[in-house]
């Protein structure tokens, strides 16, 4: 059999996974900010009775459309990966309820995408499935009233907080066809530098995005000129800031190649969103459409997603705990 | 390449993974019930200043275990999946902290040992790994602060509420050696019957159990009677006599070779547990002891575990939604 495992954390796939079809709905802050995405709802609760209820039509709309856009019918979709911040992710329960193809619940809070990707990309280049979905989500009302203060208590922000993106990304993956291809994978270990600060959660995450980019580049030989696009998702300006200065200080330059999800999603400037977005939906709403979109337009060929997830909840926090970072990587080539 | 794809939703290995080692930790309560297990602690806090952390705590002891007792040096696990109950997953993120292995986030509720086994057997068919954990774990009193009522409040139980076990169980998975061996997996879809009672989660799960066991069958072209034990994990004394029904109805005896870990666990009647046993970690202690240390032994050659999951929150169940139950399944042979 083929080599697969490239140094310590990384796998090169055998025949690369095609990411086949791509979808981002989001809400309408989302929708005001500098970036395009496929369906941009004027109202925030999608028609629905509850954010949760809301969080997870989100899902829903998001993979019928990246299933149209592949020209995937409903039967071919063989696996779907998905998660979310919601206790219990019963966004991604509720919104799967119904379908067909079977479930993996995934949690790795805003790392999720990523690791709905890496997981979808083993399960078909290892043979298993020929179609597969990875959806993830988030809501900012679902997220406030959960994670900081009920929305009527308008709590003040700190200079650090990130803007839980409201939105669902949704990707479908396949063993064949033309579109974006997923070519190497790396799977993150938990980093905890010590951060206990909830609301400077790209302090906490930065750590963990420079520990898995600089495993990629060591298992796969490669530099960050390599690249066209570097991704992370989503570290916000603060945390963006950390993972230049903690490469700069090896004396290695990420330089105008990186960029980040949470910093990309809003115009922070008009948008009062303070170190810019976050959530499970952030990465993977930019990801599912501008991202992939440019790179089927031929404006990036080889692109790294590195998602980020702080994996913290209120109860560690109380507790005193500090926030452990994860980060996943998808290399995607076009 | 082999076919790896049976039917709709089960898979074959081409080269089936070994078991190669396996722990339970427990709590008192489940030390003493029927079974044994490989570390019965006589204070359910573990040492630990919260019963989160006594959660972590578990998960960590029953991955030390079963790297010990699989003869495997923490440097050859290349790979975790581990999953809870609590809000986040936090007990498996602060379990998983320190490790060199990367980590994969897990939701599937008390499915979540049956699908870390599953995705581990990917992992390692595929050709991705060598060695893999799949670790979970739920704690009686994370359990019941977070669900239903502070301890303090003495909340009244109904006769279908199951108790939520203490105790993590971990497996470590390798592509070969010797053990009890993962032959075939096969996946769940989400099933929703419409039971709201969410102190009723057997009835819930039970439509999900029957759901995937009758596709494995299907797509295996097997019957009950071809294995020696078929074990659910865990439909409770409630939901185990429904899967009975639902399966008698089609006129298929699932017979005495049928038994569920919720029901296991307990000596119901001394040990006033109502409908029996639940929560992430009691299909995985059950299984890492009870079961594979049974099959070493000789006593059951083929096995199929199949771990069934309550996909709702107390979110959930407020908003008046019903309860997705999820099954996932795998056949073990020695």
């Amino acid at each position: 059999m083929a080599v697969k495992k490239l140094g310590n954390q990384s796998f090169l796939l055998s025949n690369p996974v095609t990411l086949a079809g791509f979808a981002s709905v989001v809400g309408k802050k989302e929708g005001e900010g500098p970036l395009e995405f496929d369906y941009v709802s004027s109202d925030d609760t999608f028609g629905e009775k509850s954010w949760e209820k809301a969080e997870s039509r989100m899902q829903r709309d998001a993979l019928d459309r990246a299933l149209a856009k592949a020209g995937c019918a409903e039967p071919e979709l063989e696996l779907i990966f998905a998660g979310d911040l919601i206790n219990q992710c019963i966004a991604s329960a509720f919104a799967v309820r119904g379908r067909n193809a079977p479930f993996l619940g995934l949690y790795g809070a805003c790392s999720t995408m990523a690791e709905g990707l890496s997981l979808a990309s083993l399960a078909i280049d290892g043979g298993f499935v020929d179609c597969a979905a990875a959806v993830s989500s988030s809501h900012f009302c679902s997220a406030e009233r959960q994670y900081r203060f009920p929305l009527e208590y308008g709590g003040q922000r700190t200079p650090t907080a990130q803007w839980t993106v409201t939105g669902a990304g949704a990707a479908i993956l396949k063993a064949c066809g033309d579109g974006p291809r997923i070519t190497k994978v790396c799977l993150g270990k938990i980093v905890d530098f010590g951060i206990n600060d909830a609301n400077n959660m790209g302090a906490a995450m930065a750590p963990a995005a420079h520990d898995t980019l600089k495993a990629f580049f060591a298992d796969t030989d490669t530099k960050p000129a390599d690249y066209d696009l570097i991704l992370t998702g989503d570290l916000g300006n603060v945390g963006k800031q950390l993972l230049v200065d903690l490469f700069a200080d090896e004396g290695t330059d990420l330089g105008a190649r990186y960029d980040d999800c949470g910093s990309m999603i809003y115009d922070g400037a008009r948008q009062d969103t303070h170190a810019g977005g976050s959530g499970c939906g952030c990465g993977s709403v930019v990801l599912c459409c501008h991202v992939l979109g440019g790179m089927r337009k031929r404006r990036w060929r080889r692109v790294l997603f590195a998602g980020t997830g702080a994996l913290m909840s209120p109860v560690s926090t109380q507790q005193g705990e500090s926030i452990p970072g994860i980060c996943h990587l998808v290399c995607i080539e076009y």
